[in-house]
């Protein structure tokens, strides 16, 4: 039977394999699974929200049936009117799109940027899926490194730039790396983008749990950002709809025109319950997202404290949003290490070798020392019973 | 901005344009709109489905969160088993998938299937959505043309086989044509995909409105069914669950590991709602079902006898399940034709063109002389109109 030589050579999702080695082990009753590995809340949504969500379906014929391919005119607009607001900018209702999740919303987005031929420059470590898109789609990745903060190098990306970059792509704060990226790199980026006629397109999934408390950058403001600027974002980690699938992209109309092609192709509309969630969300819930930032805030700064009064040697590279990048002061390949912290220790975190080239393909791109840690659903005692069990490992 | 020239080439959505004819006209108080344009039922789900989404929304947290890429375990089974017993097949759960909506299962098996150079063998009339796909993945489209009683034509099919062609794609009953495939056919198409190492791709979206009652065709009783067969299945009719984005594929179990990959890239997972909905009416509603099917036979039939009683010239190609292909007894180009039925007699219908490839590009496909009428959500009344306005049509 024929195969896709292109998605057959795709590495198989990272988080299933990871599920795998937990479903193969027996965790003993006094040392449970802690699981470090997920990037999106496992908590359901607040109840307002919920009760909110069960009316509509139970009351509203209409959601049950087709809305429009690029999403409910309702939810375009208020995210219109709150992106606008966020970065002091001007942005219009048809300048935005709703997609089943962010995912989607990338691959979209490369859709309509990249033919056969083409390529996307991906900062490494990068997001599995992303990756996984562009080699299934036979688009190429022009990789760049990351420097010490796991900020991108701007450098190396003026160097590695061809005529086939159609876009450069920003994750910020980063998955995996939980860096926050300065609006001047940002800048930077987007200037070389544009330069060489490419996009930008920028990944802010994990937006609300920056820690910082304004517009992450203004590029919104730039009068071009329409021709240059493709902004990503997802409503799943924000209010925890991560089983309704909905994200959203905000980019110029007439790429929009485009990708609503591909949409229309691929999936026809988003969940309409799932955008009703996202509009309810946008509309009452702030004082909440308030809150959940808060704890995710104050849960990064419990795991920096925890790692450097008890874990002597352990260095975190990376840390914001959801995630740590770290590395320990053995010499053990993450991916080996990630699977004894699973048998040994009772925590599963995610090898760096997931969000990095194989060593084998010859250059150091730091994955085989890191893992990353997800640290966004643990409390600080959580965190100490890492810190415990990452001191008691023997490498 | 770049653009990918692949997807730039696409035609845009056909139902978008559709709907700006509509949005462009004003109709008479007298003659409002019939739309006969709607592939989809535009009433919502029955009562008791949605009262117990409503409470499953309300009352599991679970709901809310990410489930399995291929889909919840509880949902794959059921399917199984269902579809085990509909085509007297041994079907398992793990040669079931769920995606969101059938758009999307084929987009995904394609995406398993074809590489870059290779193509899928496609009757014409297609389906628009099945051809955007292909169009830009960059995979080819070997068309091959359907004979007048819109049944794919073997031999024309035999002669175009080439080795680039890794499936070939049957849609039973048919959109547009509504023509339903005699079990024969699909098993000559079948052998002449494994002949050739090629699969067979069916989408059966249609299949609970077929007018005969047991297994449409034998293929799931094949020995080597899991290595050619890649069944793809909607529940958006059925249970009128549009707005959820919900299908299935069946296929064997070594490419569903294959199309993991692009559905966990493309959407992670299908709406969790919409899924539970998928599940219930599988074990609730096929009472319901049943008159839902009675009706819309009785429906074809009303439209069948009405165009032989009151519209001589007219012919009726194709009619089943949803749809009615059908040609006037004038020649005006069927797009042209289209729109003036919207300005003239407020009938909306879409124009074969929108189904086969230009005129421009050589050979008569039947297009410009044929209207797709959706006629599955009019009443006999409503058949009866149609029927006063298209005799009242002066061309």
């Amino acid at each position: 039977m024929p195969l896709n030589p292109n998605l057959a050579a795709v590495f198989p999702p990272p988080v299933m394999e990871a599920r795998r080695w937990v479903a193969e082990t027996t965790f003993p009753a006094d040392r449970p699974l802690l699981n470090f590995s997920q990037a999106a809340p496992v908590a359901p949504p607040p109840e307002a929200l919920r009760q909110a969500m069960a009316e509509k379906v139970a009351t509203d014929a209409d959601i049950h049936l087709y809305g429009p391919v690029l999403g409910d005119t309702a939810l375009r607009a208020e995210i219109a009117a709150r992106w606008s607001m966020h970065y002091g900018a001007d942005i219009g209702a048809g300048e935005v799109a709703i997609t089943s999740g962010c995912n989607q919303a990338f691959c979209a987005a490369v859709s309509s940027l990249c033919g056969p031929g083409d390529a996307v420059m991906v900062p490494v470590p990068w997001y599995f899926n992303h990756k996984m898109w562009l080699d299934m789609s036979g688009v190429g990745s022009v990789l760049i490194p990351c420097d010490g903060a796991m900020l991108p190098d701007i450098e190396a990306a003026r160097t590695a730039m061809t005529p086939a970059v159609k876009a450069i792509l920003l994750i910020t704060p980063n998955n995996p790396t939980g860096a926050e990226y300065p609006p001047e790199l940002m800048e930077a980026f987007y200037d070389l983008a544009r330069e060489h006629g490419a996009a930008l397109i920028i990944d802010e999934t994990y937006r609300d749990f920056h820690s910082g408390s304004g517009a992450p950058h203004d590029l919104f403001r730039r009068d071009d950002w329409r021709d240059t600027l493709v902004h990503l974002y997802s409503f799943s980690k924000v209010f925890r709809l991560t089983g309704h699938r909905v994200g959203a992209i905000a980019t110029g109309a007439a790429r929009l025109a485009e990708i609503e092609k591909f949409l229309d192709t691929v999936t026809i509309c988003p969940s309409r319950v799932g955008q009703f969630g996202a509009l309810y969300g946008l509309r009452h819930l702030d004082q909440w997202v308030a809150g959940e930032r808060a704890e995710i805030l104050a849960r990064g700064r419990a795991l920096r404290e925890t790692f450097a009064a008890r874990l002597p040697g352990w260095r975190i590279l990376g840390a914001g949003a959801y995630f740590a990048w770290v590395e320990p002061p053995f010499d053990i390949p993450s991916d080996r290490l990630a699977r004894r912290l699973v048998a040994e220790q009772s925590v599963l975190t995610l090898p760096g070798t997931m969000f990095t080239p194989a060593a084998a393909e010859g250059r150091d791109w730091g994955g085989e020392r890191a893992l990353r840690i997800a640290f966004a659903n643990a409390d600080a005692a959580g965190i100490a019973v890492l810190a415990d069990r990452l001191a008691a490992f023997r490498p």
